[in-house]
């Protein structure tokens, strides 16, 4: 019912950090994606092959170095029904090598729409008087537009199932600021949102100390960062924009605590391409790969 | 570029409403459900039969009544790649009958993730140099939390391959309130975004008078919708909350203009499980549906 497991995992590796599988078919080796043009044209098929074996070699390179993956599930659902069935079979391979799976949804509706969503990917589904699971992860990202109702799903099967999930807060992307940053009351529109975390977080938090509703703060706003840090003291951070983004290690320092826990950086492009800085060949982005998640890993932990 | 094409479908059937294929199980006849569960038991794969059965029922039964069909993607995700793929063979058997397909998502995220997902459902993707459509629709909602940059890629493939979208204003669940009414500059957070939709919508007006950015306003706040429709005067709504959420006809209307478009009105529940109520036998589920589709066309044609 909270965010421990996660941080188990992070203590595990002495990594706050979460490698994101983004697989736009441009950042696949050509040499993957070549074996399966011509084994299947320029198909919805080759793109998921490909994507799968990408996958699972950056999968293979980074499980003993990173606790977590974050799939962004856009660049799956780009590639239609094999693209789901590529995500799918990237959860089940990260899950047998024991990584925290955080899959990046961003979903939100009204009430019994969000059920159905928490129970999609963080719960289990009826069927007759059976219950299954369909896609099973441990922890999504949820949109609070909608408010409370839309929330309240998914914090109930992240009690009963043990998962969690990450409510936007403050994005990462440059005009994240024409909604999130309106001030209202002398409080902006991102702090009213960390209030309701807190209120959401109530009753879940774990032995870590953190509770399973976390936020996402982007890297690249760290002032309102270091604000949000010292709202919602029982959330961890989920943190985007670090790397290609523009944020370093010094923009997601106000996203930790003192202890050097309650956040978990992201990195997706500067990881899967580490292969196309320097000197690489193609065939050694595995190597690539693991050796900037490394790389990353001792600068976040530089400055903590 | 524009919304042209629903409105000439609103107009050809005199019926500014749009079927909600939100397919719980429990929603299904239970002599279909049985079938399949007979055939595959009490598996992701008969409760995706079951729906596709169900939801070519109500599309055979409404086509011809209604301009527009809206399914809710949780309800498919919900059951893993088989509920995917239902929706696709519901998307299909759809677009076969002529009618314009609202996917609700309500997706959203920084820019070149708001790019994968548009060009998964409104745009084509490339492979190669290959472009494929992987789920093809003529509309999805968006949710605007991230601001411009999470909906300038899908107003791009809106002008480029003439779609259209509705973006998240004022939603009809009980809690929208908590962010979206809160007030900075005396204005209320969905009179900010209904600015932003102005702005969006800038370029995209066709010939209909309205643009390809549409509003999600629900029919449960009828005052905020009144002052919505006066903001937002070259877009089309997209009202939920009729029937089953408690709004009703005099609770649509201010959603409309003066010439009776403006907008077009869901019903999810009460159409898919009209068959409930009164005396029909289950196996009627289509005059059913049929006949609370056309009682609902006639209850908003009332006050227009």
């Amino acid at each position: 019912m909270s965010v421990d497991l996660l941080v188990e995992k992070i203590k595990e590796k002495s990594n706050p950090s979460v490698a994101g599988l983004d697989p736009k078919l441009e950042y696949v080796p050509s040499y993957i994606t070549k074996k399966y043009f011509d084994e299947y044209g320029k198909t919805l098929k080759a793109a998921a092959e490909a994507i799968i074996e990408f996958n699972k070699g950056l999968i293979d390179a980074l499980c003993d170095i990173v606790p977590a993956i974050k799939p962004q599930s856009a660049f799956y659902e780009m590639y239609g029904l094999e693209g789901e069935r590529a995500l799918n079979e990237t959860v089940a391979y990260a899950k047998e090598k024991g990584l925290y799976i955080i899959l990046d949804i961003k979903r939100n509706d009204i009430g019994t729409t969000a059920e159905a969503y928490s129970r999609a990917y963080l719960g289990k589904v009826c069927i007759g008087d059976t219950e299954v699971s369909a896609l099973d992860v441990d922890s999504v990202t949820v949109n609070p537009y909608l408010g409370t109702d839309g929330i309240a799903p998914f914090v109930n099967d992240c009690v009963k199932y043990d998962k969690s999930i990450f409510a936007l807060v403050k994005t990462s992307n440059p005009s994240s600021g024409e909604l999130q940053d309106i001030v209202s009351d002398g409080r902006h529109i991102y702090e009213h949102i960390a209030e309701c975390v807190n209120k959401w977080n109530e009753n879940t938090v774990g032995k870590s100390g953190y509770g399973a509703v976390g936020a996402v703060v982007g890297a690249t706003y760290p002032e309102q960062a270091r604000v949000l840090r010292s709202i919602m003291k029982n959330s961890y951070f989920l943190v985007p924009g670090y790397g290609a983004q523009g944020g370093g290690a010094k923009g997601v320092k106000p996203c930790f605590n003192g202890d050097g826990l309650g956040a978990i950086v992201n990195s997706s492009r500067g990881i899967m391409c580490a292969y196309k800085k320097g000197n690489w060949k193609e065939e050694d982005f595995m190597e690539a790969a693991r050796r900037e998640a490394i790389r990353m890993k001792n600068d976040i932990n530089s400055v903590l």
